[in-house]
């Protein structure tokens, strides 16, 4: 399961995140907002902006990814300032994505997940991806979604979706 | 893969979701806020209200699992009007998700899963549910979530995560 829920899964939706920051860049420059503001927009002032959502949404991927199979995690600088340099954060992390291979996986069952903020503690294999890597990567990922939304742009549950990314078999007639 | 995917993982997030509508119903009584207008909070005009949004998310949740397994999806009414009936509903899923075990899905890897808006075409096994089921899920759940923090209640993502319900390991001294 973990290559499926590890690499398949986040980069479905890194490329659909990719697809929707492409979409609004082209209906800010049509509104004449700059990136700035964009990257600022967040849904209540004690959230993340977008900057930030997109930034944790990716640290998710890679992390994730890292330890379960054992690497060590790529270190991102948080310096992006522009939708362009956002979209390349995204590109990167599919990139690295594809660098893993089922085998990546083979001892990920019993791959420890240690945190900073978990002095104590730590958790492992699939209890990681099930009950933290994936609620947390979501929640950043949909937040960065809802946060366009709520802003105005035109941007639908089918971009966050990305449908044409899943395997789909047609009906038997 | 699948009990872990489509029952534990929803699981958790239904369980936080539900005290999380607990902790707000008790801010709403303090606040003198009604139930109905916590249900129709919304994130911008055109999108779902918080009713809906845990609607769906509990849709999913018992269709995921119930096409995967090839039982009949329990229908639910959508006439919930307070709180309560909300958590009722949240608790009646997380109930009907208890009855699954492994053995369930011991086919799941074959099973269809098939939409009427997706007129021609299916989804199989565990491309329905890395590619879209869990996605689906994921995005109403933390769309709840988002509206109820948008909308100034103390609700934190803490509450979403609910990291008491992650088996955690102690670290070796």
């Amino acid at each position: 399961m973990f290559y499926q829920t590890t690499i398949t899964l986040p980069t479905l939706r890194l490329k659909a995140l990719l697809s929707l920051l492409i979409k609004v860049g082209t209906q800010a420059k049509e509104k004449g907002i700059d990136d700035a503001t964009i990257l600022d927009y967040r849904l209540i002032a004690d959230m993340f902006p977008l900057v930030k959502q997109i930034q944790i949404a990716t640290d998710n991927a890679k992390g994730m990814a890292s330890r379960l199979a054992h690497r060590e995690i790529p270190q991102y600088e948080d310096t992006e300032t522009t939708l362009a340099a956002l979209q390349a954060r995204l590109q990167k992390t599919i990139d690295y994505l594809a660098t893993f291979t089922e085998d990546d996986f083979a001892d990920a069952a019993t791959a420890e997940a240690h945190f900073p903020y978990f002095k104590d503690v730590h958790m492992v294999g699939a209890d990681y991806v099930i009950g933290y890597g994936l609620p947390n990567f979501f929640f950043h990922v949909v937040t960065a979604y809802d946060i366009l939304r709520q802003h105005g742009f035109e941007v639908w549950k089918g971009d966050y979706m990305d449908g044409s990314l899943i395997p789909f078999v047609p009906n038997a007639v």
